[in-house]
């Protein structure tokens, strides 16, 4: 039986173990001047992206903060700064660091403020591109909480009925644990996020009708239309008839708890990880569910209603539940490493040409999954 | 020009007063035993509903109400009991309430909590059908707070892949204030709602390609499939090409934050208000804007973000903001009066002669929107 595996790939992908990526990173952010501390927590970020099956958001990235340090766009010593705190919630100022970094510290908090008091709630401006919004709210459920995280994100959407890439793909996430794995819905609030697309592109495929439309704001099934002055379609797709209003509406939701309540913006106007001020702003929540109901019975329920949901009646072999996937990939990828794009690994070696870091080698060529 | 109406009215539909409707439901409701205070929370939920184009939602839940409390579904008396508590959350009991009794006093309690820590939490268990997640989210934003609020429902929808009715159309609601009227996302995390395929039903006309399944887990357009042991689908459609999966998870959400944070239950597991121990459970919170940034700031800011939406580039008239159909509906019906469906006009005054309770006269026929 083939090992389940997420995402694409195929024989244009070599793997390579974990743990070399992960201080090939590391060693990367650092030489580039990155605290070791930090460099360890965007590495953690973005390889968990790859061992869930989110290439989108994993070492793929590092190009892309690569170009926003030396551009001057991400601030390698944030001085990140509490502006406003109550017992269950702060704001905080991100100093234009790491989006990982200062997301990082700001669930550490909303989990301290949860653990005091219940709740906590922790927004965040001024910050940057943070990777997946399920490792935030992983951190809570694996201490017992229900963890949210949320953060705006660069215009890509077209709001219901508009052409103007105007919406960010602004991401969801709620994490819950259960007696085994968490539970961990982590969704973009479009129909597809962008890396999919990308993947398309790649392949040279066009993509399903329903995803997105072009410059004139018709649907298209041409990635390239898409790519030229083309916007995604936010979750419910085109129009009103099938709930796109509803996608368009989350989308805003996320601008209002993670931009305005911040202080910060809305989509439209955050900017890309190497320009100064992308103004990211990101919205955390932690609730201890101890204050509430005893773990172990939260625990014992979650766990129960899975089971109930995976014996109901089916059409398919099998009903997922939200992470499921994630975790059985990073089982697989644990032991048998991480699937590298070709084309990605040599920009990651022209990268550590260029600060001067040893290269990875290439491991064995995937198969097509 | 014709005034703005949302929902679909005909011929079939005569018009009342709203205020007439209002005290004819608190009329029914007291005469039944429910307390005046009491009477007057459920009919301004009911009445509110059909203001703003939810009929669904609106008077014709009236017969549904009344079977309630006389199978003593509805307890008319419940002590409702704060089983946990803290500065800035709690933990209620509703006692088998109205869910909008119960509602009305966890979000007042979330608004207080909010005022003094910045943030308040409030779940419910025990509780029943609450009319219109909007209708609290509302009630923050009223007072210059963040709206949330969510609940449980009776399963209808299938999660991506089964077939069976299991989870609920879950809504999801957040209002936030404006320089003008607030923003009010108030949406069923399936494609639709189960009264739009009443609608549908009603007219005899073809439900679109997507919107539910039949009993054997295939799409249908026949609405009579989905009444006959089909289910709704989840927001993002049937499979996960366009993200049904999203759906499934936003609802699962729901029964996470609602139900089982809360010692209640997921939506399986729900039962009509008819039914003893309907198990409905609801989540709410507000956020102290204030807390954070000026609340002139987010409104000012809010209305930025609204100005800019409308005028980004369309291929529609209109760019619509979440909520603002529903206003717009309101101060026409505030002027011309609520439509009514005549047959449920009929079932309202068979209610009225049966509790001795002066009838209602219909008024003046609308005319196809």
């Amino acid at each position: 039986m083939r090992v389940f595996e997420k995402g694409y790939i195929d024989e244009n992908y070599v793997r390579i173990p974990k743990d070399e990526l992960f201080s090939f990173v590391v060693k990367v952010l650092m030489k580039l001047g990155v605290p070791k501390e930090d460099s360890e927590i965007v590495a953690d970020n973005l390889i968990m992206a790859d061992l869930r099956g989110i290439e989108s958001h994993g070492v793929q990235r590092l190009e892309r903060y690569v170009d926003g340090i030396l551009s001057g766009g991400i601030n390698l010593r944030p001085k990140v700064r509490i502006v406003r705190e109550g017992s269950s919630y702060a704001l905080l100022d991100g100093d234009e660091g790491f989006g990982q970094v200062v997301g990082y510290r700001a669930m550490r908090l909303a989990i301290e403020k949860a653990k005091e008091s219940g709740v906590g709630v922790v927004v965040v401006r001024n910050s940057n591109h943070y990777g997946i919004a399920g490792y935030y709210a992983l951190m809570a459920a694996e201490v017992g909480m229900i963890g949210i995280s949320m953060t705006n994100s660069r215009p890509l959407v077209a709001p219901t009925g508009g052409i103007e890439r105007f919406l960010g793909t602004n991401p969801i996430a709620l994490a819950a644990p259960t007696k085994d794995k968490p539970f961990l819905l982590d969704m973009a609030t479009s129909v597809v996020p962008i890396g999919k697309l990308e993947v398309y592109r790649r392949k040279g495929k066009p993509i399903p009708e329903g995803w997105a439309i072009d410059s004139e704001g018709n649907i298209t099934t041409d990635v390239e239309k898409v790519f030229n002055g083309g916007a995604l379609l936010p979750l419910g797709g085109f129009g009103e008839l099938f709930g796109g209003h509803k996608g368009y509406g989350l989308s805003v939701m996320v601008d209002i708890l993670a931009g305005i309540l911040s202080g910060g913006t809305w989509s439209r106007h955050v900017k890309n990880t190497s320009e100064k001020h992308s103004e990211v702003d990101h919205f955390f929540m932690a609730i201890n569910i101890e204050a509430f109901v005893p773990l172990e019975e939260f625990k014992e329920k979650m766990s129960r209603m899975i089971k109930e949901l995976k014996s109901s009646k089916r059409r398919v072999d099998r009903i997922w539940i939200h992470g499921e996937k994630g975790f059985l990939t990073m089982e697989t990828r644990l032991k048998a490493g991480i699937p590298v794009y070709r084309k990605v690994l040599e920009e990651l070696n022209q990268i550590a040409e260029s600060v001067g870091v040893e290269k990875l080698r290439a491991g064995e060529s995937c198969e097509r999954a």
